[in-house]
C-alpha cells in the first residue's frame, strides 16, 4: 500500500490539472484542501486556515466569515437567511467565543422576487435575535440576470472568547475522548432531498441552529475540559475529524454503531449513494474533551434541546500520522477518508 | 414645483414595482434607497444603514462589509482583489477608525480560471500588505458554471477608533467647509471605458487607493476638526453629499468650477453621457470640517500623493431639509439630486 500522504499530495496537484475551478473545489474534501493550498496557503503564514474563526490578535475577540450559496434557498428545517446566521455564530462559538455580531453582504440577481427577499432577511433577523446576536452592517450588490442564481449572502461574526475555554483543532490527544452532539447528515440530505424533489415522508428536516447557547453551557460546566469543537458542514464528520487528527497529529477511532444517523437519512443516504458521514451538519458539533469530562459532557449535551442525541462515538487512540478509523459491529475496520471530488454542491 | 420630499418617496415606492430586483437596486441611487427602506430597515432599528462602518458597542472597534462584483475583473489601475481590500478599508477608515484585520469570502463560477484567482488573491495580500492590515480568515464556495459571474468577494474589516476622532454623516453645521482629496469619477469612467472597450488615449485609470494612511495623517493633524469623512463610491460625490445633507439636515452648496474632474474622465463623461458627480470613486474623500481646520485640512492632503488634487468644494450653508445644490460659474445654481435609476451596474 503506498503511503498516504503522497497519495494526498497527488490528489491535490491532480485536482488543479486543467486550471479551471471545480465544483469539487467547493465540497469540502480533499479538492477543497488543494485550492486552499495552492492558491491561498502562500499568502496566510499567520493566520491559520483550517480553524473555524480567527482571533483578532490583543482584543480578546474571534472573527470567521462564510459565504453561503445553498440552492433551493428555502427547504425543510430552514433557509439560506437561517443558514448563514446560524453557519457563522457556529464558526464563532467552535472558537469557545461567545458570538456577539453579525455583518451581512447580499448578492441579488436581477429579477429575484422581493417578497423570497424579504423572507430571507426576516429569517436571518429572526435567527439572530433567538442567537442573541446584533446583525450591525450590512451591503447589497446586484449583478445582472443569469449573473448570479437568485442570491448569494456572507455573514461575518465576531465573539468574544468564553473565560476558560481553550479549543483547537490541534489540542487532540492520545485518550480524549469523541463526542457528537447529535446525528449526522441532517442538513446535506434535506438539501439533497428538497433539489431532487425526493417524495420522503416524513420529509428528511435540516439540523440548522446556533449552538452558541450550547456551547455557553458546555464552557460553564466543562469549559477547561474541552480540546476540540468542531461544527461538521462541508464534507461532513469525516472531514471534520481528519482535519482533527492531521491537525493534532493523532488518530481517532470511531465505533460505527455509536453514530447516530436517523432512520430517514440512513434510507435516503442508500437510496442516493451517499455517506451520512460526509454529508454537511449545520446544527452538530464533534467534540473532543478530556476523558475525565466524557460523561458530564454527554450528560449536558443530552440536557440541551439541540443535544439530545448526542453520544460518545469513539477515542483518540495514539499520536500518529493523522488517521481516523471506523470500527465496524463485527470488529473489522477501516479507514474512514476525508472526501474526494465533488460531494453535495451548494449545500451551504 | 412638486415638493422633493414627495417626489423622493414617489420614487421609491415605484422602486420595488413589480416585485422584482431591478439592477437600479444596486446602482448606489434612489433604487437603492428604496430597498433598504423596504426591506431591510424594518429590521435595522438599532444600526445606521447609512454609515460606512458600525461601531461593536464596548470594544473601540469598528465594523464594515461589503461585496464586489465589478466587471471586468481587472480595470486599468486595479482589479476586484485591490478593489475588494480597498474599499473595506476605506469603509473602515471612513468611520475614524485604523483598519487593522480582514475576512473574505470567495464565491467562484465552476470554470473560472484558477490563474485569474490567483492573480485576485495576489493583489489582495499585496494591497491588505502595503495597507498594514492583516487578512485573517475566508472562506471559498463553488457554484455551477453560470451560476456565478466568474468571481465574488465579500470583504469584512475590522478597525480601532482613531483617539479624538469623531465622524459621521449626521455631524454636518452651517458653516462648516467641504473637501475633495481628489479627482472626480476616475474609478467609474475607468471601469466603464474597459468594459465598453473604449479606445481612450491615455486610457483612464481606476483611482482604487487605500486611505487609512491618510486618514491617519488627518486624524493626527486636525483630527477633532473632522465632522464627516465618507468615501463616495457607488452613487459618487452627489449620493454621498446628500446622503450628509439629508443626515445631518443641513444644506450643501458646491462651486462647480472648483470640483476637480481629469481632463479624459470629462471627455469620456461627455462621450458617454455620464456625471462625473455620479461616478463612483475608490481612492478619494469627501470631507466636511470645522472652518477653522479648512487650510490646514488642505494641506495634509495635498501633502500626501493620494490627495494631490484636493480641492475645497463648498460649504454647509444652512440647516434645512437636506438639499445639496450646485453653483455654476455665471452664478446660477441647480440641484444635485440622489442619482435614479440605473447608473453604472457592476462597479464595484
Amino acid at each position: 500500500m503506498a503511503d498516504p500522504v503522497r497519495i494526498t499530495t497527488e490528489a491535490r496537484a491532480a485536482a488543479l490539472t486543467g486550471g479551471r475551478i471545480l465544483l469539487a473545489h467547493g465540497g469540502g474534501g480533499s479538492a477543497g484542501d488543494a485550492l486552499l493550498d495552492d492558491v491561498f496557503a502562500p499568502f496566510q503564514a499567520a493566520a491559520h486556515p483550517r480553524q473555524d474563526a480567527a482571533a483578532l490578535d490583543g482584543t480578546g475577540l474571534f472573527i470567521s466569515t462564510d459565504a453561503f450559496v445553498v440552492t433551493p434557498v428555502e427547504f425543510p428545517g430552514g433557509s439560506l437567511g437561517k443558514l448563514a446566521v446560524c453557519g457563522t455564530v457556529n464558526d464563532v462559538a467552535m472558537a469557545g467565543a461567545r458570538p456577539r455580531w453579525l455583518t451581512a453582504a447580499f448578492i441579488l440577481e436581477e429579477g429575484l422576487d422581493v417578497d423570497l427577499l424579504r423572507r430571507t432577511v426576516a429569517d436571518m433577523h429572526t435567527t439572530a435575535r433567538e442567537a442573541g446576536v446584533a446583525i450591525v452592517a450590512g451591503d447589497t450588490k446586484v449583478v445582472g440576470c443569469g449573473a448570479a442564481d437568485n442570491l448569494f449572502v456572507v455573514t461575518t461574526g465576531v465573539g468574544e472568547r468564553l473565560p476558560g475555554v481553550d479549543v483547537g483543532s490541534h489540542r487532540a490527544r492520545a485518550g480524549d475522548i469523541v463526542l457528537v452532539s447529535g446525528t449526522l447528515g441532517d442538513h446535506g440530505l434535506a438539501v439533497m432531498a428538497a433539489r431532487a424533489g425526493l417524495p420522503l415522508d416524513p420529509p428528511i428536516r435540516s439540523d440548522c441552529a446556533a449552538l452558541n447557547g450550547l456551547v455557553g453551557e458546555l464552557a460553564e460546566a466543562v469549559g477547561p475540559h474541552l480540546r476540540c469543537l468542531r461544527d461538521p458542514t462541508r464534507g461532513g464528520l469525516a472531514a471534520t475529524l481528519n482535519e482533527i487528527a492531521a491537525e493534532s497529529g493523532v488518530t481517532i477511532c470511531l465505533r460505527e454503531k455509536d453514530l447516530p444517523v436517523g432512520p430517514t437519512v440512513r434510507d435516503a443516504c442508500a437510496l442516493l449513494g451517499l455517506d451520512s458521514l460526509q454529508a454537511a451538519n449545520e446544527g452538530k458539533m464533534a467534540l473532543v474533551v478530556d476523558p475525565a469530562a466524557a460523561e458530564r459532557t454527554l450528560a449536558v449535551l443530552q440536557s440541551n434541546d439541540l443535544g439530545r442525541d448526542a453520544a460518545i462515538v469513539g477515542a483518540v487512540t495514539e499520536p500518529s500520522a493523522g488517521r481516523v478509523w471506523l470500527e465496524g459491529e463485527f470488529g473489522g475496520r477501516r479507514r474512514l477518508d476525508l472526501p474526494r471530488g465533488e460531494l453535495l454542491p451548494r449545500i451551504c
